[in-house]
């Protein structure tokens, strides 16, 4: 076999592996059987081993290796080589016997800061914090290159091609103009009818969701709408991308959460299916993934237009409990603005003030400038800071998030990234596309074929920069989201900036 | 490694190999979006092919070559050696080649079968059963040891130590008292009030069937409940045993379908959980396992005691569907007798008539006396004899069952001796327990609990012939079944044999 052939090979088993791990995390997200937990835990481990033997076999390795020099190859297949190239070229930097250390590690670290944040107790997650995040720096050491230092080894994980340097700009523009507008906008007194804050029955709901999964077009043939604890997207290929959300009281719980993952997986449902197989199919970024997410659920779903097309069908689902709420009351209400403490309930206007506070942190953490001790100080002052709020305890405050304990460092200023993103992307797209047009005409085809040709086909064959520049001909800006924000809560709430 | 180890290192990988390929078909036939097929296969197959790898790696096979002359091995481990042994060498017996030309061709003969049965078309199908027949006594010429000879060879297949001569005796039996009880028993003629023959809500349906996976104590942390086209059971451990049902019309449907899959999965989820990561965990047999799904199924569910204790509930779920219902039409309508062509929508009197033509039919295959061509006939002839009518099409007669297609021969037999075992069992279990006392009082867990003392625990610990002789105190005795039969009957038609 010459080294393009040995490649294949191993490609397919690699993709095999893949689907069978994809396929029981979705299980065990939403339907699997308390007790198979250790049955499970067994057969994982094995499963990964075999994985990991596969992706490590010294004849892989070397036809990567090769090919990754071979200047013949049609374009597709180097970008594929280019991306193996790179993981593995890190697999290579950490000697095993600590990657598997920190792996046990953050096996263990989920459970105590699950615990730690039960009990509101950071003193009994600092020292498994500590271990992770001095994990996290010895890993960063051996991952360093010429070009990527520090944090920013982390920070292109998440987002290749955005460093330090680049966030710090884009944050800087959120602090000097959002910021000041967040605090005044927070001012405003909105009252809402008391209707709205009972509880919104479970069947009736689920009838709505599965009206807007028509809505939005995702497609059922190449998805599933499932439940679980928290939504989430999971796609193994273009033709297989689940999503999952789950039903709260709050009416705009489960609609906002199913639009937010419809997103995600329209995306990948729409990469060129030819990527099925190979390694490009999926999404390029986080970043990039949470542009679509931000921009199904909040420009389109939180717009009015689009409430003016589906609030007759919403209050046709609940006849009695919307009876009598009015089309520009229900239009408020999806766009509440309210400071509060919590990262996931936060609303788009203040989002990603909540992520800024958290890269301001891990940014201190990684250049020696704060110590894991005094992260509550930190959290609580950065809060009072830019939401103008202090938690009240830890459980609400920096024991919040999952993240850290997941060795996931870098990963959140993608989230403000991406609603960053798409309003860039929504401003490109409105001039091919009367945007709102086809929302009050119940067209979104029309929105998810521009997002096709200009974003989702790719794939995973454009890194994350380029593909913001082809698709709306300029890098990235962040004044188009801070104008977008601005423009839109001066007229639902009345105010000026 | 010595061999046991290397025996263990294998077993480890087999099992994993066997959870991924179970989760991937359990998703395929419950929620896999349709457009995901293609995908699918092709993960399918490099599983396979890597799990086969493993199953045949000459390692293992050294290994347990050598063990299974090891007599110091401590006994299940024994037996778990004596079973792999069995395996292995039957797939040592046939030439690899065709072993894959035979798995070709049924994947194909699924498919030519359905459109041949949708299409009524008896000699679309020909072909491809001839080819499937003679693969299936090429299969049988390579697998003939000096005990086991031609159809003998696929009956052990299915219910290891039946042979022909066994089932003649069985079906003999049935043949000469429960035919001609049957057809008398026919002649009845018996009413039932409207209201039951009304559609039946599913939500409502769905409710019920959650209340009884509490009756009969299936374990939920230990299992799941869900639809599908076709019920079944789906275990791969005792801690993960899954079922299906079919929500249809007919409120009859969906009740005694759970409960029969429930009798599947209680067998399993009751195995010794020592067992799980080894080859002994799940049943032993398919006539074992038959006779759990149908005890539940019949000997309980369908019950007078069954019905007094929870008709009441029914009537709460169904309102106004069953208020003019009375417990006693209620009974005798979960035991409609009804002579008809289709096995699957059979009724307990009748169901083993059916299986007896397949194997009368089958018999004859493979030992020369029937053409595949002459099949129809046959089937017609044989339906008229045992049960008195003659199928008015192909598509409701020899075409009906998707068994032979998938080269399924030797199966149907388990069926109707898994029923007569159920008798024989509730016979023995009635010695130590108040059986019906148990039923009336809401406590089928006593049952479960004898069950598993008696028949579960044991897992593939013993042969079905041992595992029967243990419980019951005597060999295989259809007397029970036909015995209970006719009292049955007896009493509900008011008959007399």
């Amino acid at each position: 076999m010459n080294h393009l052939e040995t490649y294949l090979a191993f490609r397919k088993k690699k993709q095999a592996y893949q689907y069978a791990m994809w396929l029981i995390s979705w299980d065990q997200e939403t339907e699997a059987p308390k007790n198979a937990i250790d049955y499970r835990s067994q057969q994982i481990e094995v499963l990964s081993t075999l994985a990991y033997e596969v992706e490590t076999d010294l004849s892989r390795i070397e036809a990567i290796d090769a090919l990754s020099q071979d200047q013949s190859l049609e374009d597709t297949l180097k970008r594929e080589i280019y991306l193996v190239k790179k993981e593995l070229d890190n697999i290579r930097k950490i000697p095993k016997k600590e990657f598997i250390e920190f792996q046990v590690l953050l096996s263990q670290a989920g459970q105590i800061w699950a615990e730690a944040r039960k009990n509101d107790d950071f003193e009994g997650f600092l020292p498994t914090l500590e271990k992770v995040i001095g994990f996290q720096k010895t890993m960063v050491k051996y991952l360093e290159t010429d070009t990527l230092k520090g944090y920013d080894v982390l920070l292109d994980m998440y987002e290749p091609g955005m460093k330090t340097k680049d966030y710090d700009q884009f944050f800087d523009t959120l602090r000097e103009k959002l910021v000041p507008f967040a605090k005044s906008a927070a001012k405003v007194k909105q009252t809402f009818p008391r209707a709205l804050k009972k509880p919104f029955d479970t069947e009736k709901q689920k009838a709505f969701n599965q009206y807007l999964t028509g809505v939005f077009n995702y497609n059922m043939d190449q998805g599933v709408l499932k439940e679980s604890a928290h939504p989430f997207t999971s796609g193994v290929a273009s033709v297989d991308t689940r999503i999952t959300t789950a039903y709260k009281p709050d009416l705009r719980s489960a609609i906002f959460s199913t639009i937010h993952e419809m997103g995600h997986a329209i995306y990948e449902q729409q990469v060129n299916p030819l990527y099925d197989e190979t390694e490009l199919k999926g999404g390029i970024s986080m970043g990039i993934h949470e542009s679509q997410s931000r921009l199904y659920e909040n420009m389109i779903a939180r717009s009015a237009s689009f409430w003016m097309t589906h609030y007759e069908k919403l209050q046709d689902t609940f006849k009695k409990e919307l009876k009598q709420v009015s089309l520009d009351d229900f239009i408020r209400y999806v766009n509440e603005v309210k400071l509060d403490f919590i990262r996931v309930e936060a609303d788009e206007l203040t989002y990603s003030l909540h992520i800024m506070v958290r890269y301001d942190i891990e940014k201190q953490l990684f250049n020696g400038k704060l110590k894991a001790k005094d992260l509550p100080k930190t959290w609580n002052k950065l809060y009072k800071s830019y939401l103008g709020i202090k938690p009240k305890t830890d459980q609400v405050g920096v024991l919040q998030d999952i993240h850290w304990s997941l060795g996931s460092f870098g990963y959140f200023p993608t989230y403000a990234l991406g609603s960053a993103i798409s309003a860039q992307l929504y401003h490109a797209m409105s001039k091919s596309i009367d945007i709102d047009q086809a929302i009050r005409q119940n067209e979104i085809v029309k929105i998810n074929e521009w997002l096709k040709t200009n974003i989702h086909q790719y794939g995973k064959l454009l890194e994350p920069k380029d593909l913001v520049f082809k698709a709306t001909g300029e890098a990235f800006n962040p004044n188009y989201y801070v104008d977008y924000l601005i423009k839109k809560y001066e007229h639902i709430l009345g105010i000026k900036a």
